[in-house]
């Protein structure tokens, strides 16, 4: 397989740079930029010296049209112009920003402050939660990949949802994120000495990824009210943990819940049902495709306590998108993916 | 004033050192201990080489009695058979642990897991939180200095509940925590490599604030359902930021609960109501006494976020200890407190 | 006394807020900026809510000439111009940058990349290294505040050049910072993501401290040969450790190395000499004006390594700043600046 | 091939297991322990959770005499004693603590402060660092794996000691290392509380590494006179840089020592030299087996500055020791060893 990536020097650009350089099936992995052309990739990143030797090139669609998948790692708002030529012209195209998630358009330009893309790109683009929608992804021609935080909390809630087991009007939604989700340009709200030994509510009631989590819980579960979701930034640099209440439905029991999520996932290798331990967290996964997760019920209050973990960039991320990748080219979803988890 | 420190190893007692250090009413600083006797105090802690030079001293209550403060530092169950033979012998006492927290003994043995502190000795203590209780705390003999979580959680929702602004029966709070909460004694939760790049939930509905959130909240403003309550933590030393999510009742708008806080805390030096800012963080508070609170209402969803932050060793331990000592020796209360924020 | 800051919102000029405020003899602060006139400080900064409430005031020599001293945090390039006009009309002058710091114009240039300040302005100008230049700077009307790094490696290397007690021949000098000495513009080199996890050498054998350190040596102690200088960022954000290496110059011991640096700081508060420890780091001076020393010599090579560790923001920039502002007015060294390091 | 890891429970085994899972000819993984027999190994370590589902096992001779390699990675003290018996049994033989490094038995005695392990097996033992000792490792049964910090050390100076290119009786070595380094036990040292946002100074003049280096100099290149050797703690989790110090001999150019290192590792994957940038630091080889170099001579002093660094947990431990399993069983050595560093 050849593989155009556009928008290499963003973070979800190099961590596919990252995992597509061991993934067996993929021979070929050419860079394409708007602003950077002829700069030689290794250059910017000297990590990449010896790896990834070439110039970044410029867009063009002919040239594009000659690869087999095209991701886009490029921010909001540039995929809506580029992509849209390119369907039907033979790549499989795979986008990480949000430019194609919300199908409602008047949505888009509320959240984002931005041009929403073409209508019938919209239309026609799928929404890459594998687990959830496996088989529109294996015809996509358009795959709008999940944003980090969606994924984390989409795959902890949607069992539980659908299976009613959880009261959805009372949920509330606690996420807490490293630093890279933040993307590779400099700000005050990235640098060191603001960011590094501080934890901060950002965003608050603002983050674009609150119609994204709604559209996707209606879709693959069923409409609930307007939920509580909020986004919190932690002294790391990749992970993010989302930890969601909800009251448990009459006659619902923490054992139920476990195995709803078991059941849910009982044939889905990177999402794992943990049992309690005295610490759950995000380096269980880090730098790996999995999302663990956890339940349980405190019987003081009848509420249930959902939490995920995920590496953003991974499973959040690039890793998610050549999950998706694998399956529409008809791949084991695992291919190049079987990550062990750096706990350290 | 002369001052007795029980338990100056930890970081409770650390801090205590830091700031009484500059107390302009302190004259004496002495440092007990039930196991390092004699032990030069700056060879086991260098930064206080030329600030404290003087060994450590059995624990003995006579020469306590000699004092006219004695503050405990010491982990849970100690505090608990030292302190009760000191009442009335002279010293106002300040315990930073859990000891004589909770009025119910049973909760404390269910909590904890100890042996409880004497009857009497917890009926007469007065519960630390300052600007709730400064009638009482004036006139102690015994201080149960509030937990650090209790700190930020009870300031910021004590002036809503109190005034019936916010639906107590949905109450969520989500709180994350910096790792110097968990103490001196090394440890796997706390050790570097595992606990760096790593956000954590830890104790999921078994922390032991949980009770004396809700005995504070039934006794400063009214009996409410059992509360959910979770902990994180997050790699960094200071700072804990609690996040707590409520409807509003109905008619209740985001400048009322707005108004609520600022006139709660109108005339107390510590707590300050912050407008909404792009983040709302720990180091705005970090090595200082205050207490930050934001308030937001959704208008999609009509719950508020109540968001408060402070430095769990100052506000949150040691600083408030001093804060009630000043109330208790009829001193300003913010003497020996104004400490900027050190915001980097 | 009324003091003036220019360039507040750097964070040398954040710290002297922070320390200026407890300091006893300091009545009025009020800040001055070139290019946010009327901004409110505290909604920049929202740590200094009610704290700082005045706005930032347009630089007018005039108003600048009523304060009994001004310093100036403004980065370099900037104070050149400002403070010479202010010299002889009034206010006692600290400059935090590099900008007098150079006896010898060309080395600015070739170092700063900049003009340098008038040549008038940089003879009259005292190098503010308190403990060595203590009767020159009681009556200096322009201070150069030493360089962060440079406070740290000359503090530990003068006593021992001065006695000839190492071979200033082989001098090397390895220095280790945290980010915030790279100050409060964003950029990708002090970015987050690229920051935290990464331990790096940067400006090899280019940093504008050499010549400063290589004039200091020279003036305090004796002529010596060009020095080996590294540095490196770590990701912390306060905090310098130097490591100086050198020959021991023959039948000199490491007793009298210790001796050397005991007897010259014998009489000054902030140098501290510390007995060998499994581990001597920053946070043993973390947020204090301490300079903390350690040497030790190799019998296998007999060379000594000689260890200082400060505050890059207190010793390093603002504590040291307001310990001169002290001798300038006569005032004990120590006089609001008896801050105990926050070893935690 | 079948693969028998003993002490998987520490950082170096956890690396071992990450990195072998995806080892293409790596067929079977089992472990042992001396202590945890039983202990289902995702149980202990949840981020193995579907990956290693295994029981620890009971370290028995007949046991592992049946794999194709040993790994221990148990501390110093325990291969001593345990591999010695497998010596020609079968399995290769690969132990990454020193207890097979020192040639001399009273060294190893006087810096690890423990028995040594049997002269006859130390003299066997092959030291692993595969870019200098390719065929006798080749042929190897028990191959000694290199400490953290001389694989960095030596990587970066051999090149051009042997080349007499510097001068050796000048080398000052300065290194800085993660906490990983430490190990998985909690201790005061790796307390997190205590080492972020600190650099620390350690085991000055007293590491354990320091023969080992001095060893391999003398071996691979030249007997030198003892070296200056320091080591630092600094608040990351991985990584080591190693800045080293030493004149340039008369006519030797920088671009000679670039030329002397670039023709070492003409054929060598793992060992990239560098361009000079503004920064060069850890995160450009982070999870990956890659040493990069990076040298300099500064014009004023003649001195060349020769920085390396490595993930101490890869390159510095499992990878080189895997690389080393590759060399002696006739594969390639990047074989399951592609790993892209993870810069962010």
């Amino acid at each position: 397989m050849k593989v155009g990536i556009i928008g290499a020097s963003g973070y979800g650009g190099l961590e596919l740079i990252r995992l597509l350089h061991n993934h067996p099936k993929v021979e070929q992995i050419e860079l394409f930029t708007s602003s950077e052309e002829g700069v030689v990739f290794s250059h910017k990143y000297s990590h990449l010296m010896n790896i990834v030797n070439q110039p970044l090139q410029k867009i063009e669609l002919d040239r594009l049209a000659e690869f087999d998948v095209v991701f886009s790692s490029a921010p909001a708002g540039v995929a809506s112009t580029l992509l849209p030529p390119l369907i039907g012209k033979g790549p499989k195209l795979i986008d990480l920003s949000g430019d194609f998630r919300l199908k409602d358009l008047s949505q888009y330009e509320q959240w984002y402050k931005k041009e929403p893309a073409p209508a019938s790109a919209v239309e026609q683009s799928v929404y890459g939660l594998t687990e959830w929608n496996y088989e529109a992804i294996r015809q996509a021609q358009l795959i709008a990949n999940p944003g980090c935080y969606p994924t984390a909390v989409l795959l902890s809630l949607l069992p539980l949802l659908k299976e009613n087991a959880i009261d959805a009007s009372q949920l509330i939604i606690d996420a807490k994120s490293g630093v890279s989700g933040a993307g590779n340009q400099p700000s005050q709200m990235t640098h060191f000495s603001e960011t590094n030994e501080n934890t901060a509510i950002y965003k608050l009631n603002q983050h674009q990824h609150i119609p994204e989590i709604e559209q996707a819980l209606a879709f693959f579960a069923k409409e609930i009210p307007p939920i509580t979701f909020s986004t919190h930034l932690v002294p790391m640099t990749r992970g993010i943990l989302a930890t969601s209440y909800a009251p448990v439905v009459e006659g619902v029991t923490e054992a139920h819940l476990i195995d709803c999520l078991k059941e849910a996932y009982a044939n889905h290798p990177f999402v794992r049902v943990m049992q309690e331990k005295d610490k759950f967290g995000t380096n269980q996964v880090y730098g790996s495709n999995y999302c663990d997760l956890l339940v349980k019920v405190d019987p003081r209050t009848n509420r249930a306590t959902i939490v995920s973990v995920i590496d953003n960039l991974v499973k959040g991320a690039a890793g998610q998108a050549i999950q998706n990748m694998n399956v529409q080219f008809g791949l084991e979803e695992i291919t190049g993916l079987s990550l062990v988890p750096a706990f350290i």
